[in-house]
């Protein structure tokens, strides 16, 4: 796009901002494949942190890394009814392996002779391929808990796609684990959604509610799914990832079994957690402003971009003497920084780029300011301005960096507790989540007719039963008016 | 496979060899699905090791990684006539995006009504689909060298696979990148075979000869391709990585244009070049022995192992308590170590398990070691045994590593150059490819008559043309008799 181009309002229409600042902050943008993205240099930086992070927590919780085939033949999806009904429909399918060149054409085509005996689907999702290989590798309680992560990437067919968001191809990791009692697997499952609780606050700075999923949105196959719901800045619900205790649902599908201490044979217990590219649409969205893409500084690819002004040979030679110093000084730290030196934009434009980018600080180093012994700092989320003396740096920038990251997950948390709205009635749940646009929580029955009746008036669903939020359950569901077993939380999602 | 399966020895059948030190070592494994493996925690492990390091040195030379769409559009490949003869056709072609459930059968099937309008390929390689964005993305001078860099995924369709060596998918990196001038093409595509012998001699301990393929071996669609050879125990050759120098050949076919400073309208010049899981192949091959896997430090998952020994209770708190010190001392610094604590096998269990996975030292800790101050050490390069005063660990634990480290490259520099003959007639040549297992370094007229001729006969090809053995060609072709161009490396190849 052009430089110029003007980011449309958050205000005026929410999600024409959202691609806007996808593409003003060059994180991505749509292939000629159709439903595919291309992660730009900038977007797949940012996955590469949340990746670096994510990866080492994983590893602190006793998993190692493997990887398993992209293709799943298709008769796997026939072992685990409830699974086929929930996946594996919308799924790219390999049906031939060659293309041969027709001389007249002058084009490929495909062999009709090299059709598979069986088609081959690319994982939409590998707990099939992989538990496969476990009914394998376990054969004793020695082999529990068997503790595995992948990298890699998926495809769901979607129709109405959207960067990050929702994309025929994505990337991600799924961890799968197998273990001796339903007791541990469920605790594991927990203890992997606390894992991306601590990846998600304390680097992205997203608060979020954990929670259950109901029944009916759960994950197909799993026994309980677990979930942490952000919310963005429309008001809408965001899964931000998923962790289900899978049962032993697999393990009789897929025949996982394992001698026990005690001589017997027995099903393992399964739990399998996923946190996709997906999470970067909600980084956007919770973050960023009409100026396009707020970073948090601890995820950023650069955290600090040093921006000389001068406008003569001799102010040249001063400020970038002074940018070069500066640059230093933080590289020691672990700060990234660079100097941005380009000599074919403007300083507006300059300044315009990085904001768009949401570079957390802006270091501004004229001729002036070398004279008077400071430089001008701009946070990217207050886009505050103050003047910092050299001898300063050192100390203010690290602590503007980790200001701002507080300043971002404390505004987060706030506007989500703040668009919580307890109701007591029909007509309030509908009014909070058609237009008050927040989260309703409201007392629930637990039946899937209540829940699906304010599905259909009003899109909400629920998107999770809080951990946090059901002690005294005392009255009647709002919609049924029925006992209620629940607080439930119901709101429109992304 | 059951612990005291034996391998193969090399000596016996190379290639049953290879295929026990794979499953011996648990790197890999066949999956459900025809040709493609299951890349174990342990080979994964390496491939980790492999993709830190390559991926710091691809970033210091300049480069950003981004991600472009696993599906290459079917008429992408009709663009670039040569890379469509050399390439997509022993692709995955996906015909269709859905399947339905059919009740009767209770099994899914390919639902008709989803058939894309136009195949989709799974990149075999990803010049087409990255260089349709390059085309969009490339304006003006200022926008080149355009350096980026894709992890991914590949599929190619393999009629006889083995793991690591030919998959039908691969994991690599795919480097392309955009220059103004052929020369800066060219020097590029070079710049990056230097880091790739970096990694493979310093981290990977294996030496390599460099050098340029011949027209009939180069990639399809190149201007010039840039190799380095291994050779294996066996004497064959393997290409560890290939550099290319695409000249101007897809920015015509994609319309990669730039403005030049001059004002006017220029084509780019292309490299691309890639390092794959096929490198862990050679790894295997070059370093292992009949115990099985031998790994080089920099590169193994685990290089320290501590096996405790003990008969009773008094004399295992003792051992556990100092192998614990060591553990804790070892840990300091940047060794990665682990106690085998594991009571359900024997000590020779122990030691032949971490013996087959290669871990580069074995620290054996007994109650008669503790008393009388030592450890026994065991390097797994060369097996040699010796007794480390405990007060000498810390300093002998680092230059054993770096020790076995060099003395692993050097055996492998060592075998490399002394299995290169050079030939001065065809019978000799033919001798060296059929019965002495080397690399023959012989005189070639530059034609492809002759190149083909040694490979009908012999089965070996030009593995390169090594740049460091071109002065002073004086003489005839040993295959035509005509005047000879290059001296070349013939060999048979993995």
């Amino acid at each position: 796009m052009s430089i110029h181009k003007r980011i449309t309002k958050k205000s005026e229409d929410y999600s024409e901002w959202y691609l806007d600042v996808v593409e003003a902050a060059d994180l991505a943008e749509n292939s000629s494949v159709r439903g595919c993205m291309i992660i730009k240099p900038w977007g797949y930086a940012i996955w590469e942190n949340i990746q670096k992070h994510l990866d080492a927590m994983i590893k602190a919780t006793g998993h190692i890394n493997a990887y398993f085939p992209i293709f799943i033949p298709k008769s796997f999806f026939d072992k685990e009814a409830e699974h086929v009904e929930g996946f594996a429909k919308e799924s790219a399918v390999v049906s031939y392996h060659r293309l041969k060149f027709n001389p007249t054409s002058r084009k490929l085509e495909v062999d009709p002779e090299a059709k598979l005996e069986e088609e081959l689907l690319i994982r939409p999702t590998s707990e099939t391929i992989i538990y496969d290989s476990y009914s394998r590798w376990i054969k004793s309680y020695r082999d529990l808990p068997l503790l595995i992560n992948q990298w890699a990437n998926v495809v769901r067919w979607e129709l109405r796609t959207r960067p990050f968001l929702r994309t025929a191809e994505f990337l991600w990791q799924e961890g799968h684990t197998a273990h001796a009692t339903m007791e541990e697997a469920d605790q594991h499952a927990i203890k992997m959604l606390n894992v991306y609780k601590t990846l998600i606050e304390e680097f992205l700075a997203i608060a979020t509610i954990p929670g259950k999923k109901s029944e009916s949105e759960k994950f197909a196959g799993a026994h309980t799914t677990y979930t942490l719901e952000a919310m963005m800045q429309d008001g809408k619900a965001l899964q931000a990832c998923t962790s289900h205790h899978l049962g032993d649902n697999f393990a009789k599908a897929f025949n996982i079994q394992f001698q026990d201490k005690d001589g017997k044979l027995k099903y393992v217990w399964q739990t399998s957690w996923g946190l996709s590219t997906r999470i970067i649409g909600a980084l956007i969205m919770v973050h960023s402003d009409d100026n396009g893409l707020v970073l948090p500084p601890k995820i950023a690819p650069l955290q600090v971009v040093i921006v000389p002004i001068w406008k003569n040979d001799s102010e040249q030679t001063l400020v970038l003497n002074k940018a070069e110093e500066i640059y230093q000084m933080l590289s020691r730290t672990d700060i990234t920084t660079k100097i941005d030196i380009r000599d074919y934009l403007t300083i507006g434009e300059k300044f315009f780029e990085w904001e768009k980018k949401g570079v957390p600080i802006r270091i501004e180093v004229g001729p002036k300011d070398v004279q008077a012994g400071h430089t001008v700092v701009v946070r990217r989320d207050t886009l505050e301005k103050s003047h910092v003396k050299f001898e300063d740096i050192r100390n203010a920038i690290p602590a503007t960096l980790n200001s701002i990251q507080q300043n971002l997950f404390e505004k987060s948390r706030q506007f989500l507790y703040s668009n919580i709205h307890e109701v007591h009635s029909y007509e309030e749940l509908k009014d909070v989540v058609e237009n008050r646009n927040g989260f309703a929580l409201a007392l629930w029955d637990g039946e899937e007719a209540s829940e699906a009746k304010v599905k259909e008036e009003t899109k909400a669903t629920i998107r999770c039963i809080p951990f946090d939020m059901q002690s005294n359950i005392t009255g009647n569901c709002v919609i049924s008016g029925k006992p209620a077993k629940y607080r439930a939380i119901f709101a429109k999602s992304y």
